[in-house]
């Protein structure tokens, strides 16, 4: 049989810095993980207990697919609580991560063959979705000056059908400020643009709180998780925020493309809306891993870093050293013992000559980390 | 915004069922659920045990895109175990449900505008996800004396780039011999077809049990679910298993599509592939049930059924009693209490005439709906 070129999409650069540290862990060695994406922190104790106590009460066969009318109601109460924004409970989709609500809005939203566009640096995962379901994504090259989030400016004349757009972004941590994510909303509306927002790191911040695009605009589709602040990436549990005439759409695309969401995430999911002590203490140390990583990485020589607003990533230009940013990330993977992403799956065009550190691990793993990355750099 | 135009998938008409049934439920009356796919079985009793075990002391992060090693070759021994095919575990994708299989096997498959034929009456959602991933689902009428499964001469001259078939099939409970599933896969390929058993339903046998394509071609995408015979469903938790040259397609496919299937629903998963007495008991209430509908169907006039080998459906041809099964299952459910499916979802074409009747709840709620089903048809 033959596979399709569709399905051809690109690898995961940082799939070798796994291997390779996963292999130099198998010597013995020990790895500082700044590669990885997710928090070291287990689902908050509280979802743990209210999960606990239901399975051994319920079946948990098929919920409706677009989630349990209670998690889908506390979760348009978050947005009372974080934004001040009333949502109806009917616009919240649940679905199965991100990842699921971004299958069922580029499906709900465009056709075959359409152009979506894309701030890079970005997640690489939008790009290989799009192609994944014959989608044309149309990279964006931000700017250093616009703390490389994308502005209309750099939308002018570049035909698309979609936008999409990320706040705090992954792998720099910039947040777009009210005005700017409001340029970017009214860009789109004028042009005919659908807009998607993707707010997964909503929650993950050290100044002001990151704004939603549901402040600005009904007419959005907002993408958000349980993976990042609730600290329940392997639950695969996120939600999907879209306008009221959209509903009814994406009702019979999750029926048919997912059935419903896992149920005991669900179940998991909606007790964690309440664990909130546990999230603030989870914040607290990346907040204390930040502060580690802006005094220490600039002393190491890693010093053109984006404004690192929120998430949990720090974006370094590391042009003075080289062009080669997956040979770099090697060098110091194998000299250092530190795990670090190259730019190169963020950005195929500038990310040789960047690098993605995160600082979701332990407090005592970023001060080993920092320890390590200076005297390799020392050393250099 | 606009929605797509292949985004608009076509609404479950069982919904409506499901919808008035909840409604009389709500004004106190006894509904019997025969309309509904899945077990009221939770999931084995040991894959609960051991997924609380693990909650007290595992973060349950993302796993790799593929699924945990251990519950991969505890898949791959199955085969052994069903089939006596010895599989390389590399080959096995655990997949968010057979719902996340069918959108990997079809990215990793087709292009945009690729033709995919499937045996009518069928799954329905076979048709919606295609239509989602702009591929053209191609109806093929099957016959009763073939069992209601699709045979080569059904195909011929039709053009199509892939093929869906399953055994047993859902809403027929029909099963393909060696032999019919040999032609079938001969035939597509020797006209370069891509061939995709759904094979959800496995386990679920009442006489010889099915086969699997994979006892006949290592060439073709075979779909597996826990959903079914695990008694899992709300656990989105499947599998597929795919030409070993294809395995490196799929798992860039799924990190991008789905970073990984449901962590706790894998370690779950993992258990219940031991659960055996479980599985056996539950699949000994079916066994009873189907006895008790073959019994009981017949004598309430409902006698032009498929051969129900396997799965927990049977599939009634009513032309005898109308041309609207949708206003007969209507008229079931009001008078009788009794909530089928019509045939509608699974034939578009000669759906107006079938009903599918399910008998995966318990026994007790088996007598009573026969019994119901009866006194119903008496007074008609």
């Amino acid at each position: 049989m033959d596979r399709s070129s569709r399905g051809q999409v690109d690898p995961f650069i940082v799939m070798d810095m796994v291997r390779d540290a996963a292999a130099l862990e198998a010597t013995g060695r020990r790895i500082i993980h700044m590669e990885v994406g997710q928090p070291s922190t287990p689902a908050p104790t509280c979802a743990i207990a209210a999960l606990s106590a239901r399975l051994q009460t319920e079946a948990l066969g098929y919920t409706v697919a677009l989630g349990l009318p209670e998690l889908r109601a506390g979760i348009a109460a978050l947005y009372q609580r974080w934004y001040g924004v009333s949502l109806d409970p009917s616009r919240v989709i649940v679905t199965a991560g991100s990842s699921g609500a971004f299958l069922l809005a580029f499906t709900a939203l465009f056709e075959a063959g359409d152009r979506v566009a894309l701030g890079e640096p970005g997640y690489p995962s939008y790009r290989q979705i799009l192609k994944a379901l014959s989608l044309q994504p149309v990279g964006i090259a931000t700017q250093a000056r616009n703390r490389l989030q994308p502005v209309p400016a750099d939308l002018a004349g570049v035909d698309m059908q979609g936008l999409i757009v990320a706040s705090p972004g992954n792998p720099s941590g910039t947040m777009l400020s009210k005005q700017a994510l409001t340029d970017l909303i009214e860009y789109a509306h004028q042009n005919r643009i659908s807009f998607v927002s993707d707010e997964i790191y909503h929650g993950l911040h050290y100044g002001d709180p990151a704004h939603s695009a549901l402040e600005i605009s009904d007419d959005v589709y907002v993408i958000n998780s349980f993976s990042k602040y609730f600290s329940m990436t392997g639950w695969r549990v996120g939600w999907m925020v879209v306008p009221q005439d959209h509903v009814r759409t994406v009702e019979r695309l999750a029926q048919n493309m997912f059935i419903c969401p896992p149920h005991a995430s669900q179940v998991a999911a909606l007790a964690a809306l309440d664990c909130i002590d546990e999230m603030e203490a989870n914040r607290a140390v990346y907040a204390e891993n930040r502060r580690l990583m802006l005094a220490g990485l600039p002393l190491a020589g890693f010093d053109k870093i984006a404004p690192p607003d929120g998430a949990f990533y720090i974006y370094a230009d590391v042009s003075d050293f080289t062009t080669d940013s997956l040979a770099f990330a090697r060098d110091i993977l194998h000299k250092a013992g530190v795990a670090v992403t190259p730019g190169l799956d963020f950005d195929p065009v500038r990310g040789g000559q960047t690098l993605r550190f995160s600082y979701a691990r332990a407090t005592a793993d970023i001060v080993e980390g920092l320890a390590r990355l200076h005297d390799y750099m020392a050393q250099r």
